[in-house]
């Protein structure tokens, strides 16, 4: 899909240090200390046994050095490579004992995120041909946000905000509380930094013509819509915001909805619910 | 299902500071901080939009009186109850403020964990009636495994080691290094400790000769047999070591596994590729 | 000045935490070990020497409950409140010892945050009657961004990005590297969120010309143009895009340049030469 | 000024490691990462703007390796340099992304730090040819006093104690507390080590004359005294003791007190004030 | 004696860092800094003052290394090395700053593990030609644990469980909390992982006599009982259970109570009063 | 013995977390969430098994409140408490599986700290009478040196510097490199803070004398000197200096030493080879 160029290694160590601790536990790896001679070395390949999109090689190439600095590596499907069924993703040569070590933190991150990255591109591929792009939401496994934002990108899909903190999003629940959307259209531009977007969220049509005549917010996002109301609103809008479409979109649906005519189409499931790319180890 | 005691705070409460400050950023949830007024109060739900198995509750208690330790909770469904959809898992009232800030961090949580308690119970429910009892894999969430492992319990499963460091699993490449199943026996015996398990990986019956032979092993792992090896398995072990169904096990396939007898059904899939329970928090 | 909700204190607690143990040390507080009477105990004041505005309050008192949770603290002027010489921001009682011991950190954190609120304050002054608003830049402390951003908007002034990862802030160098004006923006909007706004810098009307050309961005940085430029410029974007102006504003110039009908006047000094806010515990 | 061995980098790298963090957020820099080519290098060179001593130059060093391990750095002025404006500190060369990406901490911790090390040396200059020293407080930076204390011996200031833990200053509180400077000198020679010296502030001369005839301490800090007062107070301890003058020292009146004859000056400003240093990367 | 693989530097690293910081303090080597020329180099050694056998020389590498990345480092006595009086262990060479502020570090901590491996090698030798293993218990230096197990090893020792989650120890209050020994052993099989050992103690023949008609517990521990006591119940065990003598085991009893054929001896002295090895370094 | 005022649990606080987690591991303490019942409850003592000079109690404290905020504490013998044997220390209620969970971290730390007390306590009891005072080393234990510190004092022991930062410590190897006692002292001086003492070992009389002769030195270490030599070296400094003895101090040698008219004696043992004092919980 795409290119990206990497986030430095410096953002990911934390989150290698910390799962290898977990694995290693304080006995380090007890079989393989127990039965792997000292002197025995593998060749060995992380291939993929499903075709899928690539994302985590940097954190399993992490694993492997910061088990042993003297692994040789080799990469051959960077982070947003597409690979067939037994293609070879991540050469790894050395301490047979360093590998067998690390394998399962290394498979761990690419699986998962390869997982990310392989739905994100089946859903973008059914939007070929339309304006709409994919991007995920906050619903990303705790701890994880950082890598697994990328491995939508690596998918082909788009950013969204990051967290709380970055750009300001109106839910139902705050415009309730401020007292309707020209109220709270209003406090969020005055406090908001100019360099921060402002999405609000609309169930209705109703809710459409109060924030476009209200102004102040750059992008709507439309929740919970049919298709015959998302494409009214999207005439509706005519332009003026960007549009988002949101609500338990599904792979079957989302051509459908791509064909509205909206900006971005945000979907929960690709990280809350993807399901593993199928990675091995061989030697 | 079953009640287990919870881990005490103190294991708990890292993981749930970096999900908060991941999520809420350095400058804190913008929105609710520039249109919620501060005197608006909330008394919500998290409320169970499907029917399932609810773990995580400690962290979704522990992410609110984080966020603002004057929140009051009320526990309805706690970790392991089986709850159906609209059923009120968990009250929190006070400042709306506080609770908007810290709901997506506790529903991330409770989301994911129920979500593996809720496919534990799926594949328990297939084995009713046999001796054969399901447990989990090392292909956990990196980070997340400690209250992973504790969510298959919440559904019914089994405990399996944590990781490398608390049993010795010996696999096809260790014994390939150690030059064969009574070498590598023998040498794990001779290194482990007398308070630490051995299991070991057989994929034919003739391995499994050889383990039986050769003794040492407390644990045999019977790796993707089809299920009339698998009962021939069984029945040449005789009781004589515990014995551990894997590979690939699908959730129609499961019953049928069941009924050869062995001991403990063991399925990445409960970690590394369950949904979300979808729960959601109401006011 | 204006009034913010405060960041909870999950945020602040790592920095308190670590700012008690660096002047603590191993050993404790010595002196006060050594020579205060166990039984001792105040009522002591934090009051401003110099009439100011106040950031750093929930720093203070989180200083004071990390060293002992049983001080009783009384918050007279909350964060953004002006204060004159002589006025009480802060009354805490309980053991001597403790009061004496989390003093200095209090201070600390409150003098240098009051300093950069009240040198904002003054920058805020001089704009008044006019659209232009005071911003601050990335030239914050290391590793105290979080509240020194926070003491910006206490004296009145308006956010910026808060770092390298929430807005692009497109500047000579990457439109250097990336081949000029145009394609440095088509770069940046190809690859930017819709969630995150992207501003670029031009030193010339020529430039200015050509980013109104190009479109793409949403806000122009004005960077080191005299007066007469500036207002020129203002013109020519006429609304169509947020303007800023920055390079070495000084308090003395700063209303000519709101004069000229810039929506934004950004300060690095604000936070990278604030003199501190002269504030005392007196008994 | 003088030269002092470097801290070693394992007492730097985690101000660095945070600072970084605090920068580059969870997205890395989305400017750079979204119009830099990945082939573009750069040879840039942080030059100083103004006159001024030089701080900091082993971490912006760290700044540049951390980000990028293949940047090639070479350092031309060294911590305690006297650089004029124009003059190069760093040159720092390789691939333009992680230089743009590592410029802002790595100028915001050597403009901090090379301010205190100018303020510093100004206030040198002005006792040159007397015995009196320049040194500074507890008024640091919270989380940066390990480098801010550096910073002041490069000016050619002298070390103080570092924190609460380190040495003994008793201040009016303490005597106040401890029922008056007999026993409050007994008490802390009691209790101190033998390792520890003790110091004792003064306000008055007959405060001086009860601290002389105890005995018990090592240096006397004449505070707030006018230049008549601090020669008699000299002259009163005649080399009995290190004496050490404070309150409010400014730039103007500093050489006065240092004809007094103290041995040292203790000025809060120099790391509570200071103002930055310019300097900036150029390519 | 024995050989065991290392740890990954990846699991000591923490430790070091923490030590070393610990002893460097926020200024570093003050000595070191002010009286050593920087361009002294100094040759090395840290040889044994006494004979024993060496445990932790790969901290005491680690030590220098982080010190200072380009000492060079020779290894002539690895863990678990039988040295005599005046044998090197390590010689290390390079500038002699760093070697002096990294030495008390390295020493405190390959002190403390060799004084463990060298009394565990003295219970060790006190066996030969029994069956009995020497192992420790949980009596560990709180935070030291991960290093004193290996020390263990080191001298001879076998491992016992880590901690509190490894497996399963029943002591005299679970069985009195659980009510007696049968419902307590069904309690713990009920629960535990088809991976952990179950252990259980027991102080008379009686409660033995309950252990084994009960069935569940994989190795028994014979607690403080006399020597014909304790013949008495391996007699019964007959191989059975593992067996685990303990109770303030002596070096002068240890040879008794492996002639009753127990499997193992488990001593908390080994870790909670082993002197340390008398290790300098001579240049 | 004497009282010390403790050090703010703050700074404690990190070492109990991660013993604790060292201990209970990522399952918790799987034999009690096994086999206790959620609704025991106990009223549990721990009581000294042989009498000594108690330290960490608010360290055990700590260890029970961070286990179950709800455990009530009642404490009979603080810090530098001299009890006898079977009297109690620490009482504790609550849950009773909280209280098992905790109690081995909690005896871990009071037994080898008042271990550490109670061998410093009989030092000191051998040197009453005279002026000498018993002190220790940085031959601590790598990551307790905070509370092992405070524990000498506890035990009736003076304090020495803490480690390399806070006092200056001239050794052979130091004298050396700097070409003698005179270059070495000077230097010294000159880079030392008027708040840090310096401190010089000699071996010799001639080397003494050279030292008296230079000046510069606050305290001179009489480094393993026989006793004649040391009772010389004494009458030659003639209370010029703070003098202190070292060397392989035994606690049959101490009175002698002591005799001589030293000021310290510091004793390496007392924080590297003190045995635990036994401890233990009883219900």
């Amino acid at each position: 899909m795409t290119t990206h160029p990497p986030l430095p290694d410096l953002l990911l160590e934390p989150l290698l240090r910390a799962a290898l601790i977990e694995d290693l536990g304080p006995n380090g790896d007890v079989t393989t200390r127990a039965v792997i001679p000292p002197a025995a070395r593998y060749q060995a390949r992380i291939n993929a046994r499903q075709a899928g999109v690539i994302s985590g090689v940097p954190l399993a190439a992490l694993a492997f050095r910061l088990v042993d600095p003297e692994l040789k590596l080799d990469i051959l499907a960077g982070d947003g490579a597409q690979v067939s069924a037994g293609e070879t993703v991540l050469c790894v040569e050395g301490a047979a004992a360093s590998i067998l070590s690390a394998e399962r933190v290394a498979l761990n991150f690419m699986g998962r995120l390869s997982g990310i990255a392989t739905l994100t591109a089946a859903f973008v591929a059914e939007t070929r041909g339309t304006r709409a792009r994919i991007t995920c939401t906050r619903k990303t496994t705790p701890g994880l946000r950082v890598v697994e934002k990328q491995a939508v990108l690596h998918g082909g899909g788009a950013a969204h905000r990051y967290g709380l903190s970055d750009a300001i999003l109106i839910k139902d629940n705050h415009i309730a509380a401020a007292g309707g959307i020209a109220p709270v259209l209003r406090a969020a531009r005055a406090r908001a930094s100019h360099m921060m977007r402002i999405e609000i969220e609309v169930d209705t049509l109703e809710q459409l013509d109060a924030v476009l005549a209200t102004g102040g917010a750059d992008v709507v996002l439309l929740d919970n819509m049919d298709t015959a109301t998302l494409t009214r609103a999207v005439g509706m809008v005519a332009g003026r915001l960007v549009t988002e479409a949101s609500g338990n979109m599904r792979l079957e649906r989302v051509a459908e909805v791509a064909a509205t005519g909206v900006d971005y189409i945000s979907v929960g499931a690709l990280t809350h619910s993807a399901q593993v790319l199928d990675l091995g180890l061989d030697f």
